[in-house]
């Protein structure tokens, strides 16, 4: 039998439409077939008048669209995080999957799996049956992974959807009550629903234990492994599991850690080392390229204090706590792994604890010193 | 001969008027006669608007009138620092010395000392008169603290005066030109110029190669050790020198670091090894304590790029790039000891390398785990 | 019988903690013991973190304590209003009152009433027994200013208490439920409740109509005269009303405006006439002089729309709708009157309708071309 | 002969890529060919990371390619302002022009020109070389208007170039000097060289009195009928004139005014008389739908004052000045007008008086009242 092998590129982008990277790409042999999602961080606000991510995913679904043959475009889930603060640096990265060689006893290796959920009632966003259609979506994309075993899935990545005033009247119009009226609120309740249907598929939560009420309320239920991302233009789930399987092979591979608060960096320097790395204080040049990415959820948390000392995120009126909160972890995982060309995308309900997040890491283990595969 | 011992005192503020901490000090024993300076980290947004810096001061000003003699208030400078970006905390850090236990072999410790320049006109501010001025006024701080080696200084902090439209205008009426009517510009000028003072002093830079077109345009020139804001009410300098000096004694010393650019941890890693913490990884809780004060400077850099990765900081005309940086520098070094109570102020002209900065650090060492002394 | 007087003092404020205009006045003759309320427009962002309004309620008090014997600077109710977006301008409005000429027949003219009430429990604030309390409040106010007739009241500026913490603790220890944890929150609330207050006192809205569960939430409960602010140093409030009375003199008067969008310029327009204003176009630099004050609330409105176009204040994450709406109403307002010295304020809760909100007109009506009293 | 025929449209935008309006005007038959610009106002920030503007140009060219032959739809201008402050409106105007009726005696109207200007040299960017070119190409948009008499131009909209630092290496190999290094300097240098280009052509400015040095530092020469903006796609640039000509027909006429400061409304309220507006107060419902276009420019004006009184955009280092000042004269354009669909840009180099800035109105007159023509 073959088996797959995953691949991960990632590119600067110069502008929120810049997909230049991933076109000289497929110019150098990457087959645009194989391409089964691009997420991006863009240089808005990432808040909800940021205009940069629809911009990005016109450009990549453009470029798509020249180099795939009909609908081929719409098939991509295009995931991408508005703010670079700090020094985070804008970037693409693209995940794809092609055949690779026979698969004797090459793996463990990065697998991704993709699938989409079936449309999901307006009244049923920020609630348990959204939770409940995430987690068996999470399921079918581990299988498209052959991952058995969820202990193996490191990351999940979800785009979910909102509610509009169209939306909530739908769902009135039939007797129903949409969990908000407020839109922006119901951005948060659908990243967080989506989030627990990831810790249910992957068992850190019973799907039994969770109730309508705790959704966006209980900050102790959460998954180490799910980002979530709300948007207007869809009314399903578009998920991507990335984890290890012994289907896949390849030099590819993926860790994880969840960071307790926004300083947290012990478990993801074991995470780098689980996976290879071997360094002192800052990830030295040598390893720098081994490390293909690094995806981190950061939030203010809702204490407004970090290990007892205030801050003053949550009460600045002039920038959103989001955004303190990516340059703040922007830098603290920056100062670890020595770039700022790292996914740190912020909204984290349910995903790791209250002011803590997770973070996967994908590596190539052939550019790591001790490698031998 | 009596040795002198520093007091280095770290306080919580709830907000820019809050001086409680440092009253109960004063109740506990702390004599309120031994203060030099007290500085803060304000949560507003550090750049022209933001008036928790004269709110702080105005509170600390009637602490200490109430507390001293008539003039005593007067006496003390006080260097507020606006910008608690990220998870950064806002806190003040009093700086006071007494008369120690007498100085057998007991030091060197750290010494703090002072000074004020007489007023500057206003057409030298920015300029290579000002340059000469401040560098007399550091040795005359070195000497007030008993340092005689300059290589013993490791952080010299200078409040300098800017330009207002009536500064200008004297200056003009008496045939002379102001470095430039732009108000808010001259901020840097005078910020850079003292560094540049501070350079000299040190032996980093050499008068002689100073010209006044090179201040604040010759990012090559700069002070690793120079701390400079900028103030409307004054006109003179004044100038806080903390270094090591054996006439001093106790378990407080100082040490200092450049670094390179936003991310470059291992000379801080490097320094505070030199003054005894053991740590791997982040700085263990249990030295944490001994950690009294670490005081940074953060700026975007003019490149826009960190190592080779584009950044947005110059580019965002929402957020001050200043703001950005202090965020992000702030993950960086409290990533690495493990708390955010830290000192990260921006407007770094002619302080350390373009995109890095200085930074020192305090530290008690009888907390330290091997202390001995 | 000796009828009152009514003075009006604006004067620019070159910072937030600039009182010399007033200090000038008292210097000129002004009685420091007359003055009744100072209010000011301070140049913050006029949300949360706004601590220029604490830094002018600082400065002022302190200027009234060095003019009144001990306790009289608390007497006094000092409301600031953060942010002076567009061309706004800094400024400080007095009130005070005097003895006047005996009272024979020169009335009605301006009358200033002032009343505090108890203590609230915090478990009241944001519920009916606040708008209850302010009512009865806002009746003692107009006895104190010799108003009989709710018709003759124009404008009512209340200070009202808002949750903390703490607050809300105090009340769940006695078994009581705070209105909302979310201490943001509780400021919306609690000036919602006290418009509410307002509007039940003038007959606007009877105290039976209104329930828990309208206040904050239904927009079309309002006052047309209410201008609420809350603050943290306070668990009453503190009422001043201003109306007409036959029972004092002195040129002096007062009317107001309902403007029900934010563009809705033509009551005041109106308003303006009734008091004896005759312009076309922009009011004429001769009667200029005559406007001592123009007080209006500013909001953004729910609806997203402005008589049916679409405005982007509600979705812009960075500039707060609050500020978005002073800037837009101070153009429409200033295009108006011919001057940026006017005290536009947000948080516009059960005051005025939904996107639109009061204005009050103080004027000299012996500067008025016309005059002849 | 046939005379031409001006058409105006002006349809709102529901996002920045929304061209939907515009798509509906040419299903319902307008002649896709006959566009000459398209002009909008996008909801970003208006400042240098505004990315609506691209988002939106990208947006409608493609609807263009849609609509046009290969190359048509580069032949139009497109000019997007960033920055719907406060209230304001994103929308989209689109310019038009047709073979009209015989034109016996029915002129003048509205007439619409335009030109491009060969490519300018780097080093020729905001000096009085581009002045020239501009002026030269502002007299062939008159001339494809034919508009004999600068009397009748009544707005100039022009795209000019700026400078990269590709662009300045390219200079400097050639060994010429750009006038700057500062990229977002040469945006306003380069818009008020080409304001100043208008100011030539119409005869307000004599070319020979403008030197280098005045480009960008002489506020006592500006147009009253410019309108410009920089942007990064072209190296020479697009006019767009519009004016009053005997060869075209048609119920569209153009007029304007020039507001001395931000609140100067009363020239904009004669302009609109001048048009056949007869109103008090606001422009009333009916006379609304006649007012095609409103186009003006705003600016926080350098004296830091308006009519004397302290305003705080230019001190505010969270909101640019640019955003307060669309903002405040959104609101008092709008309270003239009625409604907030109005196109109020920044970056007034040269145009208009310091502070102040042209307005530009196109009214329908066969929409007015005593409409007879």
């Amino acid at each position: 039998m073959m088996a797959r092998e995953a691949i991960v590129l990632r590119v600067p982008a110069a502008a929120p439409d810049d997909v230049s990277g991933i076109e000289s790409a497929f110019k150098a042999g990457l087959d645009s077939r194989n391409v089964v999602a691009i997420l991006g961080k863009t240089e808005g606000n990432g808040c909800v008048n940021d205009f940069t991510r629809a911009f990005a995913v016109s450009a990549l679904h453009r470029l798509m669209e020249r180099h795939l043959p009909a609908g081929g475009a719409d098939a991509i889930s295009y995931v991408m995080s508005g703010g670079t603060e700090g020094a985070l640096s804008p970037h693409l990265l693209l995940l794809a999957r092609q055949d690779g060689a026979s698969s004797d006893g090459a793996g463990p290796a990065l697998a991704i799996g993709s699938a989409q959920t079936a449309d999901l009632r307006p009244e049923d966003i920020g609630r348990v049956a959204q939770v409940a259609q995430v987690a068996e979506g999470v399921r079918a994309a581990m299988g498209d992974a052959s991952i058995g075993d969820a202990a193996e899935v490191h990351f999940v990545q979800i785009k979910c959807p909102l509610l509009t005033a169209g939306r909530v009247m739908d769902a009135e119009a039939r007797g129903a009550t949409a969990v908000t009226r407020d839109t922006l609120k119901s951005m948060g309740l659908s990243r967080g629903a989506s989030a627990l249907g990831v810790a249910v598929a992957l068992g850190e939560v019973e799907l039994d234990a969770i109730t309508d009420e705790m959704i966006g309320r209980d900050p102790t239920l959460w998954s180490g492994r799910a980002s979530t991302s709300a948007g207007v233009e869809l009314m399903n789930h578009e998920i991507v599991v990335l984890g290890m399987s012994p289907a896949w092979t390849g030099p590819l591979a993926i860790d994880h850690a969840v960071m307790a608060d926004a300083i947290d960096v012990d478990p993801v320097r074991a995470a780098l080392r689980r996976l290879g790395f071997t360094f002192d204080g800052q990830l030295r040049g040598d390893e720098q390229g081994a490390l293909l990415a690094l995806l981190a959820k950061a939030e203010a948390g809702g204490s407004g204090r970090l290990r007892g000392r205030r801050h003053t995120m949550l009460d600045d009126s002039d920038i959103s706590s989001t955004r303190h909160a990516r340059a703040f972890v922007g830098g603290v995982l920056a100062g670890l792994v020595g770039h700022s060309e790292i996914f740190v995308s912020g909204g984290a309900e349910h995903q790791g604890p209250d002011g803590g997040g997770p973070v996967a890491i994908i590596a190539d283990r052939s550019r790591l010193a001790g490698a031998e595969r």
